[in-house]
């Protein structure tokens, strides 16, 4: 196994410079690292031909293989993305507040990076780019800890994006990938308090269940998205239907797509027909009440209701009310976002009051909840903790504030 | 043992009513608890001479006895303490920032409550009602576990306070103090993954060590205060004396008051003996170069730089030049309040931007970095880590931000 306490000391080591870059350098470096990439296409499509081969060889699935497999114009897309990081404001230096206090001390809270961040993720090569940039922008050092799977892919791309930031001034190592894809590796990854200041890992249940178990260092989670939309009794029933065909159907394999429908009773035998007609690619499971209006909805299990499928099936309960939909969020929902379809006042605003999550929705889809969607630009993942950050974790969220306290002499009585 | 599961279930159906609640309904809550806390005088201060015979009993030291002992008027303070947090602003419901989208999604971010709040402490009963204050002000339910050595005197002040909240409509389990103070239940209590939203740990190295180790909870940690005053070779050193007095000496028992002191080397014989004359109740320990100017100054170890002493002893070492403070602290700082004392504004600003810490001061002493100086009013803790929040751990700490996004039937494309 490769000593990693030897691999962070470098990274740690590479962060003050990174810190201390200018948002000209930070661009500078990231530019030069899409350079790069592009320039190393031909490397890393080899690299990536050896990886998916290797998958195609272990039995992985269609899926897998399909987010592993790159080409020339996925590359570019990475490329594209570099690009667009370097575009987004840098949070760096920022003055979130400042204000005198009667001893005459200035006070101020200024933003800073946070230092190294680690990532760990699964068989996506492009997070290797995405989270390189992302780190170096919020003038972090990026530590990676990729998927076996995807190895060969990630030490192409991390050896092109290491020459860039150099050929920009910047220590290679503020871009270092562990290339050892062990379990273990993962194991010791996570325990490297002291040098990894935050951690955010992109990946199943069973690694975050491994990260709340034996993780030491800081880490912001990136957890299911158990979502649910709501349509309350005074609901606009055509509005209702475009949102849940949205939110369930636009892209289900992401955390923010819908998993359930909870239907008020006084409109589920009008909508559940509706949703039936208009989602015939989705298989719908319900509690009784739902398959006693529509028959072609089948028998959901506790399970159901749980967990999402990522898939093109949806859960359907029906509710009594408001308090019905609340109850359900608060047993089920996994703290990502919610939304209610209404036209009724006292409903939105208890809905939103109420719900416990990331983010509540009145009339839009639950897909909007995403950097891109509400404006941040790129993000490292969508936080489903409360500590740090919650929701799209961009820029800003992979940042600190740090006091800064000017005086002239105070002492304390 | 008890069933902290069974417990941990009340205090976090008791969350919601407290998160509802309306900053009118929270200040009569609390200012109920100090009227029933000072009601309750006779049975609080019964019950903690039976905590501190017991103490004397274990040969607990005279320190730790007198922060455990109660009287007349420590009560009263705790109650004076209930009434000033009742009389701080209230966090909830305040909008951090909102936009609009181009689609026309309003998207704004509300200061929510985080829930549950679970705090472990020492010995120390008045942390009793400073925190359930501070949780109740900021809505949200305090789940508290405090030492065994002043059990007694907890479940009183508890018993008291819930009392007064129930008076005021709210639920009394708003406020719940474990009353089984075993290692077992500590334990059990940083794993209530689910129950509890934040974990406050507040005590020593021990306890720290073992939250990394089996905490499953979100937690923020209120570390070590391992500080240091730099005297840069252009410092006006009358001035550097008081601060350095100032922050040794003041309350040497705190995390904000200083262990190391770094003397640029150009000032170090002007300096050092002029601190050994001002501070001659202080054992002080040094590097060779600073025993060489001074011989009163003992041997320091490596240990000695390493951690606090929260003691009247004070670690001194020279160093070449800024870089050398900046290394020092790097290498020894525990990330919490450090102070350089200097006439050059260069000097000033590579110290502020690259020293690593939650405050960094100019000219001022460490002892300002606390929730009551910076002007917070009170602070549950002084946060050392750099996810959630970085120093004084106040009113707006114990709340995150949630998305609230309103739309007219938007669906992402």
């Amino acid at each position: 196994m490769m000593d990693l306490t030897g691999l962070g000391r470098r990274v740690k080591a590479a962060a003050p410079a990174v810190a201390r870059a200018s948002t000209d350098q930070k661009n500078e470096a990231i530019g030069r690292a899409a350079e790069a990439l592009v320039a190393a296409t031909p490397e890393v499509l080899a690299a990536n031909r050896a990886d998916v081969a290797a998958g195609v060889e272990a039995g992985v699935s269609p899926t897998v293989l399909d987010r592993l497999r790159l080409d020339d114009r996925r590359v570019a897309g990475m490329a594209a993305g570099l690009h667009q990081v370097a575009s987004l404001p840098d949070p760096v230096g920022e003055i979130a507040d400042g204000w005198v206090r009667p001893n005459g001390l200035r006070v101020r809270r200024v933003r800073v990076p946070l230092g190294v961040v680690g990532v760990i993720y699964e068989n996506r090569p492009n997070v290797t780019s995405d989270a390189a940039a992302l780190c170096l922008k919020s003038g972090n050092a990026a530590f990676l800890r990729g998927s076996s799977g995807a190895i060969r892919s990630n030490v192409a791309i991390a050896a092109a994006l290491r020459d860039g930031v150099a050929k920009a001034g910047l220590p290679a190592d503020a871009v270092t990938l562990v290339e050892d894809a062990s379990r273990e590796s993962a194991r010791e990854f996570m325990r490297l308090r002291g040098t990894i200041d935050v951690l955010v890992p992109r990946g199943g249940a069973s690694l975050i269940a491994g990260i709340l178990e034996h993780a030491t260092v800081p880490f912001v989670i990136d957890g299911e998205g158990n979502c649910h939309v709501y349509v309350d009794e005074s609901a606009e029933l055509g509005m209702a239907r475009d949102i849940v065909l949205n939110a369930k159907t636009q892209r289900p394999s992401v955390c923010n797509a819908a998993e359930t429908l909870l239907v008020h009773r006084a409109v589920a035998d009008r909508f559940l027909p509706a949703i039936r007609r208009e989602m015939l690619e989705v298989e719908l499971v319900g509690d009784e009440a739902a398959r006693a209006i529509e028959p072609a909805i089948g028998v959901a299990t506790e399970d159901d209701f749980a967990h999402e499928f990522l898939a093109l099936k949806l859960a359907v309960a029906v509710v009594d009310d408001l308090d019905g939909a609340i109850a359900h969020i608060a047993r089920y929902g996994s703290g990502h976002s919610e939304a209610i379809v209404t036209r009724d006042l006292p409903s939105a605003q208890r809905f939103t009051a109420e719900v416990d999550a990331a983010a509540v929705l009145v009339n839009a889809s639950t897909r909007f909840v995403d950097g891109e969607e509400l404006g941040f630009g790129a993000e490292i993942g969508i936080s489903t903790q409360k500590l740090h950050c919650r929701g799209p974790m961009g820029l800003p969220q992979l940042t600190t504030l740090k006091y800064v306290i000017e005086g002239d002499g105070q002492v304390r009585t």
